[in-house]
């Protein structure tokens, strides 16, 4: 079996759960496992002196249109959700607190098909409840692992979401995965 | 005849440079013509509060390494200039004073394939001089003609490159051609 592939993401990033429909049938065409990765976009906006999109004058709008229009390029279910974008802190907690991949899917989809607002820790339970899950958001262990896989995250370079390693090399964004795919099969 | 594609780039971009390869033979399948538009990018990123990639930290690092793969990905012959960026203003007289595609290509495989400094007007003369024109980059109305360019694309909301308006849709980046193709066959 080859290394896993390393996909890191923001659950508050639409093109990071773009993404997150393409990662494994692809990792599986391959023969790879996936590793998700979620990781505070905050965080690398810090490092590039960069915001989140739709804050951004012209490019701003245009996010907005081409977040729609790449859901129904990718044929994935897709709203803009309100809020957007949303604090992920408390979902990337979860997810460390648990490393269910079942629970990153869920929060991803209940964010970006229902509008459920994963800002709130509230919401993340219920979502991790659902299935069966029950982390504990405050436990200062849960704190620590979360921090240390974001700093992690930014030691590699990572500075968006989605961002894929693999083998060494970088792929940003869901329009690198047709490089990504090749470079899965043999590397140019 | 359908009405053409509008081509937006700066002459110093590498994405740019890729799609010019790429924008022509995508026309030509759907029977369209392509009107290229030189702009320039500084303007854009005063802007979007944004600057050239390589001053970014991490993404600039990353960028580099893009460049390199994507032009082998598409398979376009590419070198990373040096200097890298340099002002396009000249090069966007050029063509604007000459409205000859062959000197936009003619620049870009300067810059991109045999490393000329495009920034220093001498140079642009040459590579114009290479194609037997003669354009005056001094003259007032050719100034004004190339600012009234630049305004008129960031009015109509052009803040990267490549950046393509079709039928009004707006296509940001070279990796944004998959998506283009499709609405060019049949907007989705």
């Amino acid at each position: 079996m080859k290394p896993p592939i390393d996909f890191y993401f923001d659950f508050s990033s639409p093109y990071g759960y773009l993404a997150s429909h393409k990662i494994e049938p692809l990792a599986a065409k391959v023969g790879r496992e996936v590793r998700w990765r979620p990781m505070l976009l905050g965080a690398a906006f810090k490092a590039t002196g960069s915001g989140p999109l739709p804050s951004i004058p012209l490019k701003g709008d245009y996010a907005k249109r081409d977040f729609l229009r790449s859901a129904r390029f990718h044929d994935v279910p897709f709203r803009l959700p309100d809020p957007f974008p949303v604090s992920t802190v408390s979902a990337c907690r979860a997810f460390y607190a648990t490393q269910d991949v079942r629970l990153a899917k869920a929060l991803l989809r209940a964010y970006f098909v229902d509008n459920v607002n994963i800002g709130e820790a509230d919401n993340v339970l219920k979502v991790a409840a659902s299935l069966g899950l029950k982390p504990d958001l405050n436990d200062q262990a849960i704190k620590d692992r979360t921090r240390a896989e974001v700093d992690a995250a930014l030691a590699k370079g990572v500075f968006g979401s989605p961002y894929v390693i693999v083998d060494g090399e970088p792929f940003w964004g869901v329009d690198r995965f047709d490089q990504l795919e090749r470079w899965l099969r043999e590397p140019f």
